[in-house]
């Protein structure tokens, strides 16, 4: 079962009939990571304790890593503001985490109501070791003795996400996104079957279905694809935790705990298969463009612009400076919409230091991606990108390639109709 | 400072000041137990911390043992009951305590916004150490060595209330009204010069003022008047944490968080004082009454029934057996309202069995009850109450006492009107 099979490896009712008799059909080791909308309520807590249950009775083992419910870590967040303006990161982290507990306490009393046994644990009781950069600490060390042994009594452990115990022993926050983190880390710690994301979403599609109505759901996508479509704006797993994923080979399924069909499987490229030139397109308007213009063409001009730009811990992503022409250039830059007054202002407090003509701060852009492994091996796709977007009309106003993505930044108000076009032009729709 | 002065020593501005050059003023180390309505929302810890921040500027040392927000342990309870029938206690400890874990790291922040550094505390960061009995764990050690690092660090510890970690490495709860347990377990581990209970009252009252607009607060109270007064209804503090307290000889001071004005303090008696004959007058609405009439009056009959009961871990307040006329008793007893049902299912389960003619449940009673440490060398105290009530036209149904404290029963419709009497009539209203 641990091949490269798409189909859940608790999904093998035999597990449990024949695995006293026939040892090489072993009993499986899934972790299932639920996120706040999966227990956002009383009913959803109950439907997640019934699947769980249900994976149980067929002869798994299952360990559960569960969100705070809901809204509660913005609320928490709220909460938090009302209270203080300098929200120290220790009691950041004290506070958000609380919500985890409520849910993995909840969770293993509705487990319980079906009859199985089950323990909860916080991060530090886990053993989720990790750093202590609080809001955003990494993992270090995995010592999951506790899960372990939980295990071996037959009881399902459920593991409040993303917490852990720093090495000052202090309660720390793996931030958003957190719970993937931590379901992986034990996947991985565990040597588990498979790690299992249940999410709002039934899987990773190829493109936006809200934007796309043929796209379709993908049965599966290899790691380095899946960090591209994170990168470029797919919203589903975190992106930390695919590349978590990927560095220790944890198999991820991504899937719905609402329809509980079988999702996405995201794993090491097979290369005995073909690969799909592209896989996906996706989206993001999540950026904002910064031009400085004029800026003469000599060295270290760029290196005191970016330098300036992450003394304030701006996040830069796309960079582009434009062919030199009568010895000025254009330097332009995406960064997070949050962070384009400080870019703006930054780049301005430098403008007569480096000599550039003017600072531009352009909120209404989007990037347009796509993604596909088989890209490195075709020829050609750039250029099918770039006309599809000119016969639509669309101006692509800066690129960025990978050796499997290609991005375009073109106007916010025309990315929709830029999705539609590549879904359509790279036949996304057919299987 | 330790002696039995009715000062808080926190309340000394000169500690500062004079500390370093005079060894014998020595700086005041004071925990202060916040209840949840003293942090109910935003605006309320803020108050808090200012508060706080006050008493550290004056050079004092400060432990915060803090409870959940406002109603957020009910809350807690609601949504367990929404999601769970069978509530394991486990899972029922991890739950309750998010809410004081929520609370102490917004008090930290809160804190910090004033200048003042501080660290949060969960129970098992702060070393209380409990037994294995979840949802009203008792406090076994303190191991408090984070706090007291925390102190000698200039920081000042925010501790969760009513929580702990188990022999067993498990979260446990030490019950409602666990924080003022928490906070007097911390001030006898921390050798503190006083613990101060802050709450919606300011003090402890010869009765309810709310019944008896004469009321007068009383500046000091002992462990046993005390103990008296909680378990004849006298709702602050927890009567846990006063038996704690005598029995560690910590000092307590029960006092306003909205007022902060000086409030009652309860300590050894100080035999050089003259003690007050009766103290105070309180009253109980929540038990109800049980009589079993008619039972041959043979041994073992009443041990049948109070064995059923404890079965069933009914807690039989009073228990009073009349005179035996013709061979047979009538018993009665008093149980929480809660219990009735089940109390009054057991009597008759057992009736025929102890050959009993009737059972009689009765929701409709009260208790009132007189206590002072004085009563022990003033004799006619009794003769009073029982003038004084019948003067009233009020019918004693049940009598109790213990050295320091007279109780009856009466109808639940004129115990108001007993504490008004009984309190004019012991001259508590004046000095």
């Amino acid at each position: 079962m641990r091949a490269g099979n798409p189909v859940g490896p608790h999904e093998n009712a035999l597990g449990r009939l024949w695995a006293p008799l026939v040892p090489w059909l072993a009993v499986a080791l899934v972790v299932m990571k639920f996120g706040g909308t999966s227990v956002a309520d009383a009913e959803r807590m109950r439907a997640v304790a019934d699947y769980v249950a249900r994976t149980v009775r067929r002869g798994n083992q299952v360990v559960v890593a569960v969100s705070a419910m809901g809204k509660e870590t913005d609320e928490l967040l709220h909460l938090a503001g009302q209270v203080s303006d300098t929200r120290p990161g220790r009691e950041m982290d004290m506070l958000i985490t609380a919500g985890e507990r409520k849910a993995m306490a909840l969770l293993c009393m509705a487990l319980h109501d079906m009859g199985i046994s089950s323990d909860s644990f916080t991060g530090s009781q886990a053993g989720i070791i990790t750093d202590t950069d609080h809001t955003k600490a990494k993992i270090v060390d995995v010592r999951a003795d506790r899960v372990r042994g939980a295990l071996a009594e037959g009881r399902v452990p459920v593991v409040g996400g993303a917490q852990g115990v720093s090495t000052n022993r202090d309660v720390t926050f793996l931030g958003r996104g957190g719970t993937d983190t931590t379901a992986v880390a034990l996947a991985q710690a565990l040597c588990a079957d498979a790690c299992e994301i249940y999410t709002d979403v039934s899987g990773v599609y190829t493109a936006d279905p809200r934007v796309v109505p043929e796209a379709r759901r993908l049965k599966r996508v290899s790691f380095e694809e899946m960090l591209e479509l994170c990168a470029s704006g797919c919203p589903k797993p975190a992106m930390r935790s695919v590349e978590f994923a990927r560095n220790h080979g944890v198999r991820l399924h991504v899937r719905s705990a609402f329809t509980w069909e079988p999702g996405t499987w995201i794993e090491e490229e097979d290369p005995e298969l073909e690969q799909a030139i592209i896989s996906a397109v996706t989206s993001d308007t999540s950026e904002a463009k910064v031009t400085v213009t004029g800026v003469p063409d000599h060295p270290g001009i760029a290196a005191r612009l970016f330098r300036a730009l992450a003394e304030r811990s701006i996040n830069v992503d796309m960079i582009q400076q434009n062919v030199s022409l009568a010895g000025t250039t254009d330097i332009s830059f995406t960064v997070p919409h949050e962070d384009l007054s400080t870019a703006d202002e930054v780049s301005r407090s430098l403008q007569s230091e480096i000599g550039a003509d003017q600072v531009l701060a352009d909120p209404d852009v989007a990037t347009v991606s796509i993604v596909g492994a088989g890209m490195k091996t075709h020829p050609g796709v750039s250029a099918t990108m770039f006309e599809t977007l000119a016969n639509e009309g669309i101006n692509i106003e800066m690129i960025s390639t990978s050796s499997i993505r290609l991005t375009c930044v073109v106007r916010a108000d025309v990315v929709d109709k830029a999705v539609v076009a590549l879904h359509r032009a790279f036949k996304l729709e057919g299987e």
